[in-house]
């Protein structure tokens, strides 16, 4: 089994490119996850998601310790053999989704109280009880129980709850079983407020966690107030160990924070967009419900390396769209991991090199005619 | 370019093993054909039908005429370029759907005249129309335009409804551009009236087609009567042409047929199942939202050489169909394809061995348990 560990190869700037070992394999940084919700990256094969070159995937703790349910996992072997995925899990706590898709829920200084949305059945979580769950699905990565902090909040109710953040990922520490090749991160907090977030990294290193976690952006507060916050929590966070920012992004975003100092990102975008018509290209993005697609014979994206772009033009792919037809979602969600992985691996790169200026010059160019460009 | 042709390997009783040659490729006989509706086989890409085992795919020439149109698809090189098929596909002729899909519809010696599903429009279906559609798809198997006779219906109103099917396929055959590689197949009618389809069958020997299918069956008739007028029409067509049973059916309809002396089968039940939770494996069928599969580490079948059964258990994609994921889709299409080819394969080796009577009663056997069976 390998040690958990982070190198850091190469720096541009405030920009890193690294490696993460862990139990179930290696992952290059900076790093782009697929969110596989409920045990499958929506409208994928594993084998496609490998393809696409990702090297770790996000399961939800939430979704999954409702249905099919830990125990039930734990006795297929793991999420790992359970969904057939043999890279790099990791899995949040569980914590963000009680808060946005629960309802009758009650937040004490223990943990959280909530019935399921699927079948109102009442669930207790604790941050033992998501570090326990975590360990039970098998997560290489395993992320402490915290609040997210409502947006907008004040700095004293930003105060409060990463307070009670910080005495979460203490006891989450406590909770979490150490073994070799699997790492635990902890979650810094405190909203849009600088002295806040600065607070919670001096708390979360005096703990002591295998990365950090940047929790509570993308919430509203615009992408510049998110690279601020970014730019100055990354700056504080211990050059050895991995950064994380939760829930991030579209690849603007992930530009702008890889250039900032941050190694790993999830987010819905590419897989729910291929449900929803929508491709990313280097022309920016397309609608592929628009009509002028549907006599179009090009590739969605020329340069791309994907199935879809190998073998399928715009027209027939916004035929099977208007068709409603499954293979239109799972071509565009294979197409968007692949533009983001790809964008990833031109980041790492770029950093290898010292590019990252003129890759992000160069990028730029390539976001701003999408279905505006002339055919 | 190949001689479009049918060779005739084996016989086994009634039943045929042969070999048909098309301009994009052979197809073994047996054969069963996936419904490519709207210039997709729902939920799978073309690699994962030719991983089946399937040589032959089906499109439907209502559909395509309607959405993405005809012209279009041509633009694109056809429909085996738009859809990225590289195999033989042969197209129906728009009938039976343009009968079963649409409203204020008007039949005439001429031709159907028809309002479209999707948007209203009107359309004209002519024998000649609907050739020449075919043709600009691209189809190596033509089917001339017939009525299917409604059911039930009197022998007068067959005879009627068969004699205009008739004229139609000399007109269809009139209309027909010979192309080396290329056929046209004429179909069979007379409902559940034997000597209407032996009549039919005279008719369409004398014009000559390439093929001849067996059309206006699996309507509601019973496997019983299904199987009469498939033995007794069998019989009657020639031997060095291949037999088509249009839209049958259920693995047992197949083996049935097969025994009959049928050469070539369509049907959107593999992959509808697929999409309905349904499996079908050499234990009987499958409902795959039923919780008694939700803990159960066994592949869909275990003799199954199929991605979905190399890789995932029962429990897994109880999982998946429960949480509505498309995954569960894509994986259940991908079996039953599977499954269906495994089928014809199978049948092709009896028949070659002179075994098929021994086959028929194992697969008996192998359809008794699905659901019944303890787990």
């Amino acid at each position: 089994m390998r040690e958990f560990g982070f190198d850091l190869i190469a720096t541009d700037g405030a920009a890193r490119m690294g490696r993460i070992e862990t139990a179930h394999g290696v992952i290059d940084t900076p790093a782009f996850m697929p969110v596989g919700t409920a045990g499958t990256v929506k409208a994928t094969t594993p084998e496609m998601v490998a393809e696409t070159g990702a090297q770790v995937i996000l399961g939800n703790t939430y979704h999954l310790m409702l249905r099919p349910g830990v125990e039930r996992v734990e006795r297929f072997g793991g999420l790992h053999t359970f969904m057939n995925w043999p890279g790099p899990i990791l899995t949040d706590s569980g914590g963000f989704q009680v808060m946005s898709l629960t309802e009758l829920r009650k937040l004490t200084e223990n943990g959280v109280e909530f019935r399921s949305h699927i079948d109102g059945a009442k669930h207790h979580l604790t941050p033992e009880r998501s570090v326990e769950i975590q360990h039970r699905l098998g997560a290489d990565i395993t992320m402490v129980l915290d609040e997210c902090t409502q947006f907008p909040a004040t700095e004293e109710q930003a105060f409060e709850s990463m307070q009670l953040s910080m005495r979460w990922a203490e006891r989450s520490k406590a909770a979490f079983v150490q073994r070799l090749g699997y790492g635990l991160f902890g979650i810094v907090q405190g909203s849009i407020y600088p002295d806040l977030r600065a607070e919670s990294v001096v708390l979360l290193r005096e703990i002591g966690f295998d990365g950090y976690a940047i929790g509570g952006l993308s919430v509203g507060e615009g992408q510049v107030a998110m690279f601020n916050i970014v730019e100055e929590t990354a700056a504080r966070l211990p050059e050895d160990r991995p950064r994380y920012l939760m829930g991030v992004g579209k690849p603007d975003d992930l530009v702008g924070a890889v250039e900032r100092g941050i190694d790993m990102f999830d987010c819905v975008l590419p897989t729910r967009s291929g449900r929803t018509d929508q491709a990313f290209t280097r022309m920016g993005q397309l609608n592929m419900r628009n009509a002028r697609h549907r006599d179009d014979p090009r590739p969605l994206d020329p340069a791309c390396r994907c199935y879809a772009c190998a073998g399928y033009s715009r027209g027939y792919i916004h035929h099977l769209v208007v068709a409603k037809e499954i293979l239109g979602m799972m071509l565009l969600s294979w197409h968007n991991l692949t533009y983001y992985q790809d964008l990833m691996r031109d980041m790492r790169e770029a950093i290898y090199t010292g590019g990252l200026n003129a890759f992000k010059a160069q990028f730029a160019t390539t976001q701003e005619a999408g279905d505006l460009a002339p055919v």
